[in-house]
């Protein structure tokens, strides 16, 4: 018991070692251009939980939702309601609902007009540029202008861009791409849509 | 022209009808058991903006951390500070920081223990159980037990367990299974952990 206890304290001290030497290995600060893709749940959930963390850290945040617009999720009226966060819902809703091309493409252009305008403030700490993905996928904006304009911004501010299928040029521009995997959903159990999870 | 935009809403159209058959083909209504793993990040961060969307539809969220303890992150305050939220850090840091196999398998107990007496409290809408996953991986809690104190609870709780290499007999338990892949990360290019990104 007490050699399984050394040993363990032996591989863990090893280990200790190595990820202090990895940790001073990383030197360099900068704003980063992150990208939620995927199929699965969290992306959006996880850019408003980083949008959270950096409001806790006492940062302004912009928010600008490309797709989504009518519909409001839980979190967006506490996230509004916190001192440094400017949320701007510009989309008109999904393709499919809204039906109209040019309708969907003027609103992309609203929403991108939108994020340079905020990205140019002082003191923003993060930009995230929700569903921006789906707005490329459908070529509502071009891609080279966004790429030039995402890497065209203040050093040390944070971007993250949500939605499915991120364009393969978006992901080589960026500095974390996260794919979020759908290994299981409840969906295609039956479950529906819940207050609280999905909205 | 005009002929492409009625092509589109077409399109679209029936793109709606898919949509709206879906959605009407999915009734039942449950407390899911959720998990968030992968090497990827978002994990926790996805996992503490669900419990923002629950307490944003008004109901209380349950936070017990069976890892992480010292290291405070940049949203736990603004969470703590919300009506119904509680939030409760049972780790003591790291394996590999603690080196303490004995120490690690107490601290596990009582977030285990803790996690146990919230899921039965009355009005609890989510609980989210941060690095379990972590826990279980290193056998600091018997699996079996974990699933079973899962599995039984009331049945319109939602539970999220976070952390890499999610045990197989957990995630065939959950409804919900998301993998984080690290398509591409910051690190690898020597960028160090953040204030309002890593933490």
């Amino acid at each position: 018991m007490t050699e399984d206890a050394d040993r363990h304290r032996d591989k863990m001290a090893k280990r200790k070692a190595v990820q202090d030497a990895e940790v001073a290995s990383k030197t360099v600060e900068k704003g980063l251009l992150m990208v939620h893709t995927g199929a699965g749940k969290g992306k959006s959930t996880a850019a408003f939980g980083l949008a959270l963390r950096m409001l806790g850290r006492g940062r302004r945040v912009g928010v600008v939702q490309f797709i989504k617009g009518a519909w409001s999720t839980g979190e967006r009226p506490l996230l509004e309601a916190m001192p440094g966060l400017e949320w701007h819902s510009m989309g008109e809703g999904f393709t499919w609902e809204t039906q109209d091309r040019e309708r969907d493409v003027a609103a992309c252009r609203r929403a991108w007009d939108k994020a340079m305008a905020l990205k140019a403030e002082d003191g923003l700490g993060m930009l995230v540029l929700d569903e921006l993905c789906i707005a490329l996928r459908y070529h509502y904006l071009p891609l080279p202008e966004v790429i030039d304009g995402l890497m065209d911004r203040p050093p040390m501010l944070h971007v993250v861009v949500t939605g499915r299928n991120a364009p393969p040029a978006l992901m080589e521009a960026a500095d974390l791409v996260t794919e979020m995997l759908p290994r299981k959903h409840h969906f295609a159990a039956g479950v529906k849509a819940q207050e609280g999870i999905e909205f």
